[in-house]
């Protein structure tokens, strides 16, 4: 089965919008073992629909179109399609219907524009919406079946899959059970992870792929039919064995969720004190509804005053030691637990750069340390300098990493492949 | 002259990384006024690369083509063109040079795969890339130029940039004088300012555009020819007229960098006490390099508690007025400014949402404080509640604007258009 992808619209074309539904869409066809074979951007002018239509209906057999099912006189897909099929445009009652019973719900006047959004060519099948008023709609044109989503994300995300899945599974009997586990690993490049696990044998059916997304590579394990699923928890044990620590997270999307769910669960406290982080810990939590439960500060503390003021550093430690140092990481991650006897507190200081480094602390180094009611563990790392974003993810990441392993009760300091540690 | 993208690389299509170049190619390209008519991603199959490059090359005039020029087995594009045009691949011996130098600067052993990023089509024109090892080239194939580029951003950008701008205008004549001039919104939506801007006569040879990147919206004035250029000034000062305070910058890439380049020159010190927006706005400075020169402290005062051990927030304050409220938000401003007697101080607290809301303070309901060494400005305000992220990225871009009013010496108070003010 060949898939394609068409987007539409002036605002995708144009980089008004970086494209986040065609690489989600691409990602989450993969996770049903489907690639998606090529994607095409149009703009808005009816011909260039049209002729897109025609063009690529001929060598699909499915093509997803996203985009342009909206009320305004340049969403055009519906009537592009009716072109392309050499049918008129008719009213879907079904739909209108819908129309009406949502904007009288809503309380609004529904303007003659959005009679639009009921008009399909004759011979589409019309696809639900439950969360919008643009539905979808399919048609077969040529060799291909064209389906046609809102370009909303999350309506369209919806009707990918509860409508386009089953669709697809229905018409293509791509329907052997599939299963997708993901490991998220960090510290390692996606070339060194793939060295690493060239001599394991993928049974039958199973397929391994990677995705990045910094500071993680996320290692997708990709399972079909009842025979490979049953290995798949063999091979994510020999996986894990071969990668060691780096992979830190399974099925989950970030160590930030990871921790958080963990704190949600477990009812603890957490204070953060950050220096090169500058707040992304901090911020990363605070993405989350419900991160109030547990977060009780996160305190940013970028000038050695501040580091002596609100969290009681002592000046001659930050005098004989340096700003970056283990000895004054781990009195921020003392301090900002004491302030209000929080459970744990998690630290940071590091040299984030371009500029800032020397001969023994070069940008890159940075020192973490997370104490506890009972214990504080630091460590001084040196990542990769390549920027100042890939510096301080990777510092909030292991950060978390240190907090997740505790609360896990796993061993709190561990080694990551491309992070060289300080002796203490 | 029509424009076309081909990005290629399993990577991009599969999802596992979102396609940014394309969005700031086509971005960029409108800061010309040219606009990209069509893009395409294709995967890593030599049979695939070869029939877009032949398919697109009967309609395009010039194409760009992103992707495919390093080292490794799947990079294909200089080898596709090659059999796209019948010709061999030749080696180039000008690059070959270049790559024994760079290897032998950087201290580093050339393997045999890296000779294969010196082999070009026969008819192919080198374009020099000072950045990596891989350099681009350019084709005529049928009616079209194609024009290869490197993946690697910022390579890529440079050489979009430095080299591809020129050789349009040396093929294209498109050499009339150009100039764009941007100014950032804040607090209105795309078609709420097309309404405004909708009576506004625009001079020949000046158009309009809009980008939206949360929360701003970023209107485009491109004029092309000297007499448009002539004109931009008096249409910039019709436009503030039309929205007001609406328009919070002029060709600055978000307050947040504003912010910065205003304290850095100025030498004022600044703290920051955030609640709702939870890091956000202190992240949002440290990004940039040289933050540390002025950002004295970023507090993340999530709990009450840390509220008053930190701050110094009085209990009663929050008993009487609540969390949410000009009367703790003031007292965070103060408490965060006194403690390193910053030059600055912001502070919020407010309620982002989706959960916390109540009749009197429903979700959205943002304060924010400005403390001098001189005064205290604050003010409530109640954000569009359509997500969590959109609240705090408001919620930051004022206080941000509340600070760049002060150091420009404007009214530090002024309305949004979608923001709704509480009495004080």
């Amino acid at each position: 089965m060949k898939l394609e992808l068409i987007c539409t619209g002036e605002e995708v074309l144009a980089g008004q919008i970086v494209d986040t539904n065609a690489a989600w869409f691409a990602d989450t066809m993969m996770d049903y073992g489907i690639e998606c074979q090529r994607k095409t951007t149009v703009g808005d002018r009816l011909s260039d629909l049209v002729e897109i239509f025609q063009e690529r209906s001929q060598h699909a057999d499915i093509i997803l179109v996203n985009g342009g099912l909206g009320p305004t006189s340049d969403d055009l897909s519906s009537e592009a399609a009716a072109q392309a099929l050499g049918e008129p445009l008719v009213e879907n009652s079904h739909w209108r219907q819908r129309l009406e019973d949502w904007f009288t719900r809503n309380g609004r006047v529904m303007s003659p524009s959005n009679l639009k959004q009921a008009l399909l060519p004759e011979s589409a099948v019309m696809i639900d919406n439950p969360l919008g008023t643009a539905c979808g709609f399919a048609v077969k044109l040529n060799k291909a079946w064209l389906f046609f989503t809102p370009g909303v994300p999350f309506e369209f995300k919806a009707m990918v899959k509860e409508q386009f899945i089953p669709f697809l599974n229905e018409r293509f009997a791509v329907g052997e059970p599939t299963q997708v586990t993901k490991l998220l690993t960090l510290g390692s490049g996606e070339s060194a992870l793939a060295d690493k696990l060239l001599g394991l044998p993928l049974p039958d059916g199973i397929t391994l792929g990677y995705r990045s997304f910094m500071p993680y590579i996320e290692i997708k394990l990709f399972a079909r039919g009842e025979a490979a699923i049953d290995q798949i928890e063999h091979l994510v044990q020999q996986v894990k064995q071969h990668l060691g620590t780096a992979v830190v997270c399974r099925d989950c999307d970030g160590l930030d969720k990871a921790v958080h769910n963990l704190l949600v669960n477990s009812g603890h406290g957490l204070s953060i004190a950050e220096s090169c982080t500058g707040g992304a810990i901090t911020s990363g939590l605070v993405a989350f509804p419900g991160s109030s439960t547990y977060l009780h500060q996160g305190l940013v503390t970028y000038s050695n005053e501040s580091k002596v003021k609100v969290l009681g550093v002592k000046p001659e430690t930050l005098d004989d030691h340096g700003a970056v140092s283990i000895a004054v990481v781990e009195e921020m991650a003392i301090g900002a637990r004491s302030i209000l006897d929080s459970d744990y507190a998690l630290a940071t200081s590091g040299i984030a750069g371009p500029e800032g480094g020397t001969d023994e602390k070069p940008v890159g180094t940075v020192a973490i340390a997370l104490a506890t009611k009972n214990a504080v563990y630091s460590q001084m790392l040196k990542f990769p300098s390549r920027s100042r974003d890939l510096v301080r993810s990777m510092s909030s990441a292991v950060a978390y990493d240190m907090l997740r392993r505790d609360l896990a009760r796993e061993a709190v300091i561990v080694d990551y492949p491309s992070a060289k540690r300080f002796a203490k």
